[in-house]
């Protein structure tokens, strides 16, 4: 079962976005220009596009109004994952160099730039005040998302509270707004609105948490990079954290471990440490409730396919950790 | 004649500015804090919110309104200008080290998307559309000019046109929205605004020539960094333009120049070539031009303090050429 098949009846509106989106990182520079299609065809799942569809079903399903709506999002997500990229220090993504790695920094910081700006300018298209509060607010949360991680790096005191803000920030509010904004630019009631936005955050936080586990669990031909990579770069997440907060010894030899060069660390031991605490079992545990409360949250929508589909998917992305 | 003592009754109000400023750029965590303070204590002149005050004197001034506004628009500037430098490759600004050469591009990147951040959350305050809509418009031009400057770097056939869209976008199109918003945000009429917004476009395009000369006239010790530095980093600005449309060898020497190593090059006879091609006389032209433009733009406002406040300006900024 692959994710496209649970929601096949979009699969025309897809393609639509997918051109908008090649046309919407065309530069007239060629750096920029061959930086930006390396990171649209690195490819993606373009979930947000497929949130921000779904959920306009529930209203008036104009594609030609909520492609921008769809777009804008999409643009936002790539822009922060550039970003992101220099802030973790990342060579590889998906398997794929990014940009930081095949250029450098400087063109990275500047794709980004690029690509934010082309979504602001997506997102100017719409009157309605709400439209821009609900993106002002989710481009505010996802860039202090990315402060956070920052200023978390190689930081050992940290707590859940902290974790679960920061995947919040960094995931969980964009899908929650792609599914409320497609619910808002279809004209959906804000009942509807309210449920498609917990839905979206639910989701989103089940699956960082299980992107978080698999770093741990993943072998490196599934991850498209080493095991352990999150924890290597001093991004503390939940199975580490638990690990840590369960047992000082192994917090200390966590922590001395990270503090020597990154080429000289062998992570063998550590996955054994964060394996052996219990912390994946915890964790699975808790992206299982949220991934309840996603389902919860469809409840009182009416029973259209799209309501099948966004079922599906929550399905389909609990599956990824068993 | 300092340039503050043209608005001395906004003097306090002003200084409310400056701490608002300093609370936004606070963050938890330690290069990120010191990377901000280090960029507000380098100081500027605070010319944007100075313009979005003296604009909502057309309206109903309510201070704890309007500083929002003024607060983003400066925000936005600092952090296009961290970028900036990532892009020119400054080490100096104000003669004070820039955040890239301080820290590095990564520090620079992720304190400019801070403060991006930080003034996307002050513009989220706002239920008008129009605030909105103008906020976003302007954000999008900045990024596109970032780019734009990019590409046009080291580009011999450019032309009148592309080299003032891009100082449009990199300098007056912020100060012609910084005007328009402090009207729009103090209930001033639609006459009113669309007269700020053209005094501001036309003030900015003429305070950017005039920087563009003095990067030519200028001595080492006012500019903070050697004369003809943006030349130097390939930055074709009109002064230049106009001597390399005008002599075919004098183009041919100077982007044979500009191909060597930075280091080797010796700035003095491509800074004469520039001096005696008529260039600069020309610039000054077309910045009098804009500024004649500014002061028009002003002659149906009522005849209020802040009036007389906005010709001084513009008339000191006329100043800073002769």
């Amino acid at each position: 079962m692959k994710l496209t098949d649970l929601y096949l009846f979009l699969k025309s509106d897809i393609e639509r976005i997918e051109e908008e989106l090649e046309i919407a990182v065309q530069a007239n520079h060629p750096v920029l220009q061959e930086a930006s299609l390396h990171l649209l065809q690195a490819g993606g799942k373009r979930i947000r596009p497929v949130f921000v569809l779904l959920s306009a079903k529930f209203g008036n399903y104009d594609i030609e109004r909520i492609k921008h709506i769809a777009v804008a999002l999409e643009l936002i997500h790539m822009a922060s994952l550039v970003h992101d990229d220099v802030i973790d220090n990342a060579d590889l993504r998906r398997g794929k160099k990014t940009i930081k790695a095949q250029w450098d920094n400087r063109v990275a910081m500047y794709t980004g730039d690029y690509i934010f700006a082309k979504a602001i300018e997506r997102a100017a298209y719409f009157k309605n005040e709400d439209i821009h509060r609900v993106i002002s607010n989710a481009m505010y949360e996802m860039c202090s998302g990315e402060i956070e991680q920052i200023r978390d790096q190689y930081n050992w005191h940290q707590n859940l509270k902290t974790y679960l803000r920061r995947i919040k920030r960094k995931t969980a509010l964009l899908i929650a707004v792609s599914c409320q904004l497609g619910a808002i630019s279809a004209g959906a009631s804000l009942t509807d609105q309210t449920r498609l936005f917990y839905y979206g955050y639910n989701v989103g936080m089940s699956y960082q948490i299980i992107d978080d586990i698999l770093d741990f669990t993943g072998s490196e031909k599934e991850l498209g990079k080493p095991a352990g990579d999150d924890l290597l770069q001093g991004n503390i997440t939940l199975p580490a954290l638990y690990a840590m907060c369960h047992n000082t010894e192994d917090k200390n030899i966590i922590s001395e471990t990270l503090k020597k060069n990154k080429t000289e660390i062998d992570m063998v031991p550590l996955l054994n440490i964060v394996k052996q605490s219990g912390g994946i079992e915890y964790s699975k545990e808790l992206s299982k409730k949220y991934l309840n409360k996603a389902f919860e949250s469809l409840e009182g929508l009416s029973d259209i396919s799209a309501k099948k589909s966004l079922r599906d998917i929550a399905k389909y992305i609990g599956s990824r950790s068993s």
